[in-house]
């Protein structure tokens, strides 16, 4: 099973493509869309959706997860991310793919086994879990593998709910 | 000139059409693209892109003004109507639409000239600009007129800022 994780940003939309096979972990893909903050919002939400569309498109994964959000720093913050989450969940519909919907106390519980780890705690087992060469940077990336990681757990226990409705 | 005005919303996403000729305006076409609770937010965003992008193609508007919001209920609440506006913005930039945002103030300003407007005097006032036989509504579409009014008002008047940047 293949799980597509995304850490939605206007910025920096990180993005880890995790394979879960025979108990094993693996990762596959990972990265970060970046958008420049000299183009409009609009450009920069209509790169981030090309970007997730061929990464879907390219990987078919079976599953999306996507960090969910209840609180932010403020509104525009909260609209910011909100646009970007937009076209991603747009993106992951357009291609059929089932979505999953974890808030980052669940993708700690997750990956960490406890729900208030550390922004360090999550990046040092991410990178144990999937046995890679060096801590993966920057923080969005990290938190994409984390999100992947969670939806290969919550899928197979069959935990995960898919789709929200807002 | 012909305005497109849009109140984002993932229930209901109100939309107006304002043509000016020769300093008169006319409503074109106004109504709201309505999604239900019993769908998945993702399918709900699939819905308002697919119903704005054949709008923007049927009509090919000058300019799309849509509104900005900076404050909100709750960060929950902030991120819905985010998501709306991020599928919103990527159909305009698809389409290669002018955009132009512009706050509750501005338009009250606008419309009634006066930014502390209650919601009755901004919808008396487009129903009268826009000689309409009876009062818009829901309110989201008579909000979209109002923005639709502003952006016809300030595309005029060069006051129009084309697109933001988040």
């Amino acid at each position: 099973m293949l799980a597509l994780g995304i850490d939605p940003g206007t910025a920096i939309c990180g993005y880890g493509l995790v394979e879960l096979r025979r108990s094993t972990l693996k990762a596959v893909d990972y990265g970060a869309i970046e958008t420049s903050p000299q183009l409009t919002a609009a450009k920069r939400l209509t790169i981030i959706h090309q970007e997730l569309d061929r990464l879907i498109k390219k990987y078919q994964p079976d599953v999306v997860g996507v960090e969910q959000l209840f609180f932010s720093k403020n509104v525009r913050t909260a609209m910011a991310v909100g646009q970007a989450r937009g076209v991603i969940l747009l993106a992951i519909d357009q291609n059929n793919i089932a979505l999953a919907e974890y808030t980052p106390l669940q993708v700690k519980q997750s990956v960490v086994g406890y729900g208030k780890a550390t922004k360090e705690q999550v990046i040092f087992m991410t990178q144990r879990l999937l046995n890679l060469p060096c801590k993966p940077s920057p923080d969005d990336v990290a938190d994409a593998l984390a999100i992947a990681i969670c939806t290969t757990h919550s899928a197979g226990n069959n935990l995960v709910s898919w789709g929200t409705k807002l």
